[in-house]
């Protein structure tokens, strides 16, 4: 993070980003904005003017220090709706579906995250990871411990990027060492949500890992968290596998749905985020509606892990926001072009559509309004926060041969996300600095 | 090419690979071979010696050159059983299944071949990209035109590489310039085979693209030149789509199967590989058994075109060989590697288990028996051919954490499956020299 003094005053290249929501309807028409040679001025890490280069270029101040990619594609950050901070060491985990893998994997890798230094260490590795990877903002899970959130917030803080994390609250069916208390995670979310929920950019998640590992008592101590502190998030899992539902039911007997144990603790909402949601009953897809919540669609792990198909088609359907996500370590990468190319993959597996449109607004704008950002950033729009990425067609020598043959814009976004993966991202600026640049 | 005199007389460092065939029952024990300090000598493209480096460290001669790969992992060339030549720029094209996607993509690119020096110079970029994804044996379907096929073994031979190829037989259902007659796709085919068939290490494929393009006519035509030449090898789709099955039952209503169709020209038998077959019906099972024909498994392609799951379990049971192939450009990548990952998300969501040594063993071993090719090729057992690649466990900071924490060998070669791609070869070998070094 050697370079988070370098703040610049501008960027001239060539843009693409979409400049208000399309709605339910997904109406592109109006909303794709494309600057083949446009300008974008920033002032302490906001936008302070985007346009044309031809008609920016007479404000631009005598010495400023203007950025220049000519032969680039500068998109807005790329968010990550869902993505576990301490599992980054465990990707690529062999031969199991989600709660072997759990048992098998996540739980002893996060053991690890009781250590403070370790906390640390890692916090570092995996923001450096999202940054490589053109992520500027994420919901992030750290573990149990309150120090993993510690060593992540204060990670985050060191380039000012904005992140949504929680620690995780649970309370039993977890080994020892990974375990809470209704009392001691009330305890522990609050003092780190007063210290930092809405400090800089930063912002807290009450994150319940799952149904089955918290009692009914952590759940509804995670609804009166919810309760207390307006404009919290809320972040958890919800019908990701038919084993882990089987045991929902079993563990919630008196609850019409998995989806109604979170909605009885108060724990659905706009800022609620829902990780994968596959095997949704009417009802529930009824219950995301009318509470407005969210759903983070995780298409790496969900095929990684034999979980399912999401169904895109039936969210836009039921009016539900969906955001972009890796799920890294049951997702096995950190991109979200990678992400993007095997949603398309789930898409066409369903006979579904998937423009590259599509993509790149729930990688940027759509993934803004899914967390309820889209006031602050996703776009290019003036006062937003700056946060960007700057995509190379030229990365390797076949994504070069491609993106030749590109028709138009969205073909090339198309091939970007399809052959993309961090090589990609030439440079990512996070608050209008640049924090990553390949090598 | 540069390198291609580079040869060298031995390697030092970690291999893995497989003994001998695993057979139907996929037993590994006495299969697996790795050695962590080993010692592969060569000579005139063969493997001379191969062990311990303890043991063979007495018979280097003095001056050898040695190349020396102490924190790699090297393994046989991998071996890509279905992959079209001149499909690489359309890679990652948008929106269609199979058969738009043929029109809409990939004949306008095949219309570009019958210019022999677009041929040669994409012969070159192909044969390159195989060597940077540590491909070196490739079954490879070229366009109608004779050009296409000449420059691909042109650019093959240049590297002394086995590769299997043909030119497209299609005369009818595509555009005008795509198209040949049942005479001319016999005689310019016997002019291929002549001039390249055996000729060094290439030979010729039989290539009737897919029923649905071929005539009955010109499929008689296709059995009887695979009849007229011994160890000819036969290479089609069959299988991939529901649109396309369709199809072919109303093309060949007298046809009990789509299957039966191929077999009643005469073109299945032990060297005919089948891409796709992934909606077969029990009697098509029976007769790729009966008639020892062989499938190669496309997992990337039959993913982005949504063509399905491919059951490789039912492969197996039925005894029948299966090959491992990018089907580039329908498939979204040149990497073995990455096709091993997309094949382990394939076999998750059909509940079946795919480990990393049976991965590896279809990419290496395993790919060479479905090609007939074992005798020659796909391990280090001495009189081999020298085709090999090192793997850097390390090619990226997050697989070089994640290779850390690997358990054993297992793990390792998992993690390089699922995390990796062209970086992570390091090296390329064929024929006992250095052909591709990553930057």
């Amino acid at each position: 993070m050697k370079m988070r003094n370098s703040s610049i005053d501008g960027v001239r290249g060539r843009f693409f980003d979409f400049s208000k929501s399309v709605g339910q309807q997904s109406n592109f028409e109006g909303t794709v904005r494309y600057v083949e040679d446009g300008l974008l001025l920033l002032k302490e890490g906001h936008i302070e003017w985007f346009g044309d280069w031809s008609e920016g270029r007479e404000q631009v101040p005598e010495g400023a220090r203007i950025h220049e990619y000519p032969d680039k594609v500068i998109v807005p950050g790329f968010i990550d709706c869902h993505i576990h901070f301490p599992q980054a060491e465990i990707i690529a985990a062999y031969g199991e579906q989600l709660l072997e893998w759990l048992n098998n994997y996540a739980f002893p890798a996060e053991k690890q995250y009781g250590d403070k230094s370790y906390s640390m260490e890692m916090a570092e590795v995996f923001v450096a990871e999202l940054l490589r990877n053109g992520t500027t903002t994420a919901a992030v899970f750290c573990t149990v411990h309150q120090q993993s959130a510690e060593a992540l917030f204060a990670a985050a803080q060191r380039v000012n990027m904005r992140v949504i994390a929680g620690k995780v609250m649970m309370d039993r069916d977890a080994p020892p060492g990974l375990l809470d208390t209704p009392a001691t995670a009330y305890d522990d979310s609050r003092l780190l949500i007063e210290k930092y929920h809405n400090q800089g950019r930063l912002l807290y998640a009450v994150t319940p890992r799952f149904a089955p590992t918290s009692t009914p008592e952590q759940l509804a101590v995670a609804g009166r968290l919810v309760q207390e502190y307006p404009n919290l998030y809320m972040q958890t899992h919800l019908s990701e596998n038919i084993a882990e539902i089987e045991w929902v039911q079993e563990l919630f007997p008196d609850r019409e749905s998995y989806l109604d144990v979170y909605e009885h603790y108060g724990l659905t909402g706009p800022r609620s985020i829902f990780g994968h949601c596959i095997h949704l009953e009417d009802a529930e897809w009824t219950g995301l509606f009318d509470t407005d919540s969210v759903i983070a669609f995780c298409p790496t792990s969900n095929l990684f892990l034999g979980s399912g198909l999401f169904d895109l088609e039936r969210a836009r359907r039921e009016d539900v926001r969906v955001g972009m996500a890796t799920d890294v370590g049951g997702g096995t990468s950190f991109s979200i072009l990678s992400s993007l190319s095997e949603a398309y993959k789930v898409m066409q597996l369903q006979r579904q559509k998937f423009s590259a449109f599509e993509a790149f607004y729930m990688a940027t704008l759509g993934g803004a309004e899914a967390l309820s950002l889209d006031h602050l950033l996703g776009n290019f729009n003036v006062g937003k926060e700056a946060d960007f990425v700057v995509l190379d067609p030229a990365a390797t020598v076949l994504q070069a041969k491609r993106s030749e043959k590109s028709k138009n814009i969205a073909d090339l976004l198309f091939a970007l996300m399809v052959l993309g993966d961090d090589r990609t991202v030439f440079r990512t600026y996070v608050d209008g600095r640049l924090v990553h640049r390949r090598e």
